[in-house]
């Protein structure tokens, strides 16, 4: 067993309303950067997990995303990256 | 002006207390995931935003981080990727 790090993207479904998103965008227009279209507001989470190999440790983070991590009514995830720690 | 697609990480200070974190991590030992040793908790922005080129969007990324994004006492945060849109 060998130590890894997995992160993972946790973003709200395209087409719902992203509230906190929302509320981003308008402070940064408020603070002059009306450049700004709009902003997406996830959550980004690190696990520093124990596997066999890479691939057991992103299919054990899957599984935890499934099971807590993630809403599957209102967002979706994705595997950023698995680094050996 | 062309639009880009920035995303960032903003992570707890490493050395600081991450309660998320910590709750996340024991949450999964109670549901028998006791591989996982830590995990830390940060959120993940995309924001959408005009700019000249790609080094232009990351700068007034980097300028919203300081000025509103991210709380520069307890967090860090890393520009991820710029994609155009």
């Amino acid at each position: 067993m060998k130590s890894f790090h997995v992160s993972v993207h946790i973003v709200p479904r395209k087409g719902l309303l992203d509230p906190q998103g929302k509320a981003v965008a308008d402070a940064l227009h408020t603070l002059g950067f009306h450049a700004v279209a709009d902003v997406h507001v996830g959550r980004h989470l690190i696990i520093e997990t124990a596997a066999a190999d890479a691939a057991a440790a992103e299919a054990a983070v899957r599984d935890m995303c499934g099971r807590l991590l993630a809403n599957p009514v209102t967002e979706d995830f994705e595997i950023a990256g698995v680094s050996a720690a």
